[in-house]
C-alpha cells in the first residue's frame, strides 16, 4: 500500500505546486494571518525558550476563555486560562439544581420546543424533559474564519441533540434533537463566510425509520450526516452515508465539511467494527447539496430532506485511510485537513485544494493525500500553532507529538526527513487537544491543552471514581512544556480556547430580552406590570403569584393557594447592580431558580400540601439576605 | 448595657481562673495540642513572614482535601488545596447527569427511604425524587476532637434534609428528611467523644403539625432543634426552642451543643424579624435532653420524641446577644465560643466552662460572656488558627479581621488594649470562613479561607449570572497574606479543611459493598452470577438484563424486549484496575449511569420506544472505547 500510496500522492503534489493561480486565489480567500504558517517550519537553529505562566495573580484577569465540554455532566463549563479556573458553568443537556435549569417554564421551553413528537411522547410519563446528556464539542460560531463571540455550539451523544448557547448572557437559547439518526458524535460550524451551518455526525447506524419494523437487520441500518442552520437551529439537510462517522470539520474556503468513519464494515460487534484494514473519510460537496436541495434530489424524513450521499452519490467522496479514524482537525493555514489514525499509528493531511478536482473525478480519492506520517500509537486528534506545527495526541503512548506539516509533506514526496519534533509525556490517555484559537486562521501558538481520560494517582485520592486530566502545555517556544495538572469532573472532552477580546457578555439582562418572552405575554394578559409586580392572579384552580425582588424582600411577604392548585411564581429582580442574583427556593417542594438582574424567572408546580411553606432567595444578595423570605399558605381542601 | 456587661463578666472570668482544679481537667481532656494555644497572644515583636504557596506543580499533590459546600449547587466538592482544584463532585441533593445520581436504582433508595411518608406521596407525581437542594454546611465526623474521616455530614436547607458521606468511597450512602420543621440550616457534628450526634437548626418556624389546621397565625409557629444519630442516620431528638435557628455548634466536651437565633420578635416580615435590639444563643444540655427521652418527657410527634425546650425550660438556656447573631464557632481551644454578631458590629465570646453553673441557675446567662469586642460591619463567622487567633469575616465591611481572644477577654474586663492585630480586604462580601483543621482541636495555623458572596469584576465577564469567590490566605505569619482568588459556581457557602494524612479512599469497590446489596440480592434470586453475567430474565412484562463490562467490551453485545417492557439493567464492572471506570448510556432514553471499577449499578426505565437503540459506555476506557456498545432490539407490540 506504502509505494501506490506515495506514488499517487507525489504526482498530485506536483501538479498543485505548478498550479500557482490556485494558490494565489487561496491566499485572497484565506486573508493574510491565515496562510504563510503551515508551510513554513520553525527554524531548528535559533531555539526559543518558552516561558509563559500559568499562575493569574489575585484580581488580575485572565487572557482566555476555554470553553469546556465537560462531557457526561451534560454542562458547559467557562474557564479562565491560563489559570484554569472554572468561571461558570452553563447547564445544557442536565439538570442544574442551582438555576433552576430543567425546572423554570424558561428554561423547560427551550428543553422542549426543539423535541421530535414522538419524543415529547416519550418523555410525558418521565417529567417532560431529559435530565441528563453527554456533551461533548463545544465551538463557537465563526465569521470569516475566525471566532465571532455570538454563539457556542454543543452537541449531545446521548439523546441526539445540538444545542446553542448565546454569548452575551452565556445560558442556552436552543436545543434541537436530530431526527432519523441516533448519537449526535462529532460537531463543527462552517468557517466560513459564516456560520452559517452547524455540521453533526450521527455516530450509529440505524434503520430509517427506526420504529421497529426493522430490527436485527444491520444490513438496513444508515448513517446519517447532518447540517443544521445556526442561526434558526432548524435542520437544514441529511445526508444518508456508508459507515460510522465519528468527528467532522470543514474547510476555511465553505465549500466542504468532512467526516472521519470508522466501521466501514457495517458491523455490530466489535470484532466486526474493527475487521478491515482501512476505513474512510467522507467528504461533503456543500454547493452539490444545496443544489440537490433546491432541485429535489432527496427523500422528505420527519420533515427533513435526506440526501443519498452513499458511495457513488456525487454529493460525497469516500477516501480510504487506515483502519478507525478519529478526529479531524484543518489546519490554520486553511490548506491541510488531518485525520488521525486511532487504531494506525498514522494521522492522514489532505490538501483541500485537491478537492475540487477529486468531485470532478480529475483524480483518484487517495490523490488529496498529502502526508502519512508515523506519529506513534493511538493518534485522536490534532491541534495546530501559527508557526506550521501540529500537535497530535497519541492515545495508547500517553503522549503529545510535536511535528512539522512542511516536513510530513516532503517526506511523503520521498525526502529523507523526519516531521517530529518532539514528544511529550501526558497524564494518562489523551483524548482531545486544543490550542489557543487554533481552531480558526488567528491561531496564536502560545497554549495547548490535553485532555486526558485517565489521572491514576495524579491527584489526591478521592475513591474508586478518580477525576479525568487536563493539562496546560506552554508551547510558545521551541519545546513543549508542562505547566499545570487540572483535575476535571467527567470529564474534560473538548474544549475550545477563544482570546478574551473574541467574547462580550452583558452584565444586566434586558428587560426585552426572549428569553422571559412568555412571563411578558402572560403578565399582558393578566394586566399585571412584571415590574411593579405584587400580584396573585386566579383563574379556575390556576393561580399566578407575580412578584418583584429587591435585596432584601420580596415585593410579596405571603400568599394564598388552596390546595390542589396549579401555582405560577414569576419573580422579576428588579436590581440593577451587577452580580446582584436573586433566588426563590420554596421549602419541600423540590421548587428552587436563579433571577439574575433584571432578569424574570418562572415555575410552575402543583400545591398539593397543605400548610405554611416559606419560599426564600437563596442567592446571598445583602446582610438581610436570610430575612429575604415569605410564606405560601396552602389551604386543605375542604373535606 | 456595656457597664452591666463588663462587670458580670469581670466578676466570672476571675472566680473561673482562680478554679485550677477545672481547668486541669479540661486540659486532661483536650489533650496537648488543643489547650494552650487560645490563652496565649502572638508575640508582637518577632514578626514572622507568610511564605506559603498556592501553586502545586504538575504532579505534585495536595496538602489537604477541602470538603466545599457548593450550595445552591446541591452537590459536595472536594477541592485539593493549596492548589483549589476541584478534585471531584460528588452529587448528593442534585441530579447528576455523569453518575446517574437520582436515575440509578442505587441512588434512589437513598434519595427516597429516608424520606417521610407524605413527602414519598408528594413526589411521586414528581419522579419520585427530589432533584435540587441547597447544600449548605459539610462536617466531617469526629472522635475525640478531630476529624476522624469516617463520614461527611451535609445539610440541606430547600427541602428539609440531612445527608451522609462515605469517606472511604467518597458517595453519600443516607439521606434522612427531618420532620415537624422546614429548612434545615445550621448543621456541626458532636466532637467528644465521636460523632455521635449531628446537630440540625430547623430555621424557618411552622405550625405543628403544618397539615394546614394552622394558617396565618405566627404565634402558633415553633422553631426546632435536631439531634440525628450518625451512626444510623435516624433522628435521635427534637427540642421546641423559642426564635429562628440559624447556626450551630458543639463543645469539645461532648456536654452542650449551641445556636445562634434570629427574630426572637417571631415575626414573619423582615421588618419584624430584625425590630428587637436583642435576640438569643440558645444552649443545648445534652445529657439532660437524652434523660428526658429516658424518662419520657417529651410528645412523639412523626416518630420523634419531641422536648420542650422553650424559654423556661431546664434543657436549654437563652443567653441575650446584640441584634440577629449568624455564625458560632468553637475555638480549638476548648474553651471559647464565638458568636457573629451579623447586625451588630461585634462577636459575643462564651466561656463554656460556665455553662453547667448556668444550667444550675447559679450565674445568669450573660454571665457566660467573656468578651465582645467590636470588629466591624457585618460579624458573621469566625476561624481559629493555633495560636490564639481568631479571624471574622466582615460581611458589610468585605474584609477578614483578624483578632487575638486573650486581648479580647482583657479588654471586656477593663484592660486598655486592642484586639484586632489586622484587617485584610476580601472580594466581595464574605459570609463563613475556614481555617486549616481549625474546626478540631488539631488547628494547625497555616490556611484561611474566605467564602465570598460576590466577584463582580473579578474575573473574566460571564454574563449576567457571575461566580462567587472564594479566596485563599496564608496566615502562618503574622499577617495575612492573600495568595489565591478562586471563581465558583452557586456559590462557595462553606468549606471544611482537612488534612490528607486523616482520610483513606479506596480506589476499587468492595464486590460485598452495601451500596449495590439490592442487585446482588435480585441476582440471586435470579440465579445470575453478577460477575459473569450475560444474562436476560424475563418476569412477566418485567426484564432483568445482566451483564458485566471489561474495557473495550460489554458481555452483552445485543438484548431483545417488548414494547411496553419494565427493563432493569444491570452492569457490573469487572475491570480491577484503578481509575478504570466504565458508563452505560442507552440513547434516546434519558438512561446515563458511572460504573466504577468492580461496582455494579443498575437502571429500571419502561421500553416504550420500537425500534433499534444502541447503548454504549459513556466513561471513556480503552482506545476501542467508541466501539464498546451494543443494541437494544425494542419489538414493536403486535397490533
Amino acid at each position: 500500500m506504502t509505494d501506490e500510496k506515495d506514488k499517487t500522492a507525489g504526482v498530485n503534489r506536483r501538479d498543485l505546486l505548478g498550479n500557482s493561480a490556485k494558490l494565489a486565489t487561496m491566499a485572497g480567500l484565506m486573508g493574510a494571518s491565515g496562510v504563510a504558517g503551515g508551510l513554513v517550519a520553525s527554524p531548528a537553529s535559533a531555539k526559543t525558550a518558552s516561558k509563559l505562566k500559568s499562575e493569574v495573580a489575585p484580581g488580575e484577569l485572565d487572557e482566555y476563555y476555554v470553553f469546556f465540554s465537560s462531557g457526561q455532566t451534560g454542562e458547559v463549563r467557562i474557564i479562565g486560562m491560563p489559570s484554569m479556573r472554572e468561571l461558570m458553568r452553563i447547564p445544557v443537556f442536565n439538570r442544574c439544581s442551582a438555576t433552576g435549569w430543567g425546572l423554570t417554564n424558561e428554561s423547560r421551553k427551550i428543553l422542549t420546543e426543539g423535541l421530535q413528537p414522538n419524543t415529547k411522547k416519550f418523555l410525558e410519563k418521565r417529567g417532560g424533559v431529559y435530565l441528563n446528556g453527554d456533551l461533548h464539542h463545544p465551538h463557537m460560531s465563526f465569521t470569516n474564519g475566525t471566532y465571532d463571540g455570538r454563539y457556542v455550539f454543543v452537541n449531545d451523544k446521548a439523546n441526539s441533540r445540538v444545542a446553542r448557547i448565546r454569548c452575551d448572557v452565556m445560558k442556552c437559547d436552543k436545543i434541537v434533537e436530530i431526527p432519523n439518526m441516533l448519537s449526535v458524535h462529532g460537531l463543527r460550524p462552517q468557517k466560513y463566510p459564516r456560520t452559517g451551518y452547524v455540521f453533526a455526525n450521527g455516530e450509529d447506524r440505524v434503520p430509517l425509520p427506526n420504529d421497529g419494523t426493522i430490527l436485527d437487520d444491520p444490513k438496513q441500518y444508515h448513517g446519517i450526516f447532518t447540517a443544521i442552520d445556526g442561526d434558526t437551529m432548524k435542520i437544514a439537510w441529511q445526508v444518508m452515508v456508508d459507515g460510522n462517522l465519528d468527528n467532522v470539520d470543514a474547510d476555511y474556503q465553505g465549500k466542504y465539511a468532512f467526516s472521519t468513519c470508522y466501521n466501514s464494515e457495517g458491523g455490530v460487534t466489535l470484532a466486526e467494527m474493527t475487521a478491515a484494514e482501512q476505513d474512510w473519510i467522507v467528504i461533503f460537496d456543500i454547493a452539490r447539496i444545496e443544489d440537490a436541495v433546491k432541485k429535489g434530489d432527496y427523500k422528505l424524513m420527519n420533515g427533513v430532506p435526506v440526501i443519498d450521499g452513499r458511495h457513488g452519490s456525487r454529493y460525497t467522496r469516500y477516501v480510504p485511510v487506515p483502519n478507525s479514524p478519529h478526529g479531524i482537525n484543518t489546519a490554520p493555514d486553511g490548506i491541510h485537513v488531518v485525520a488521525n489514525g486511532k487504531l494506525s499509528p498514522t494521522v492522514t493531511v489532505f490538501d483541500v485544494r485537491k478537492f475540487p478536482d477529486l468531485f470532478n473525478d480529475k483524480i483518484k480519492p487517495r490523490d488529496t493525500v498529502v502526508a502519512e506520517p508515523e506519529l506513534g500509537l493511538g493518534p485522536l486528534h490534532t491541534a495546530f500553532d501559527n508557526r506550521g506545527n501540529a500537535y497530535t495526541t497519541l492515545f495508547i503512548d500517553s503522549q503529545m507529538c510535536k511535528w512539522n506539516i512542511d516536513k510530513a509533506i516532503r517526506k511523503f514526496k520521498g525526502e529523507k526527513v523526519d516531521p517530529i519534533i518532539q514528544k511529550l509525556d501526558v497524564h494518562y490517555q489523551p483524548g482531545h487537544n486544543h490550542t489557543s484559537m487554533g481552531e480558526t486562521k488567528e491561531a496564536d501558538g502560545k497554549w495547548l491543552l490535553s485532555l486526558n481520560k485517565f489521572s491514576k494517582d495524579r491527584f489526591l485520592n478521592v475513591g474508586p471514581l478518580k477525576p479525568e486530566c487536563d493539562q496546560l502545555i506552554d508551547i510558545s517556544g521551541d519545546e513543549m512544556k508542562l505547566v499545570h495538572d487540572g483535575p476535571s469532573f467527567a470529564e474534560p472532552h473538548d474544549a475550545m480556547i477563544v482570546h478574551r477580546s473574541k467574547v462580550k457578555p452583558i452584565d444586566i439582562w434586558k428587560r426585552d430580552d426572549p428569553m422571559f418572552e412568555e412571563a411578558r405575554k402572560q403578565a399582558a394578559a393578566d394586566k399585571v406590570d412584571l415590574e411593579n409586580a405584587a400580584d396573585v392572579i386566579r383563574d379556575g384552580n390556576k393561580v399566578r403569584v407575580y412578584m418583584t425582588s429587591v435585596a432584601p424582600a420580596f415585593s410579596l411577604t405571603e400568599f394564598t393557594v388552596r390546595e390542589g392548585d396549579e401555582v405560577t411564581v414569576y419573580v422579576t429582580n428588579m436590581d440593577d447592580v451587577q452580580d446582584l442574583t436573586h433566588g426563590f427556593t420554596i421549602a419541600n417542594h423540590g421548587v428552587a431558580m436563579e433571577v439574575a438582574p433584571q432578569a424574570t424567572a418562572s415555575v410552575t408546580f402543583t400545591a398539593d400540601r397543605p400548610g405554611v411553606y416559606w419560599y426564600y432567595c437563596q442567592w446571598f444578595c445583602h446582610a438581610l439576605h436570610m430575612e429575604m423570605k415569605g410564606r405560601m399558605l396552602v389551604e386543605p381542601k375542604r373535606a
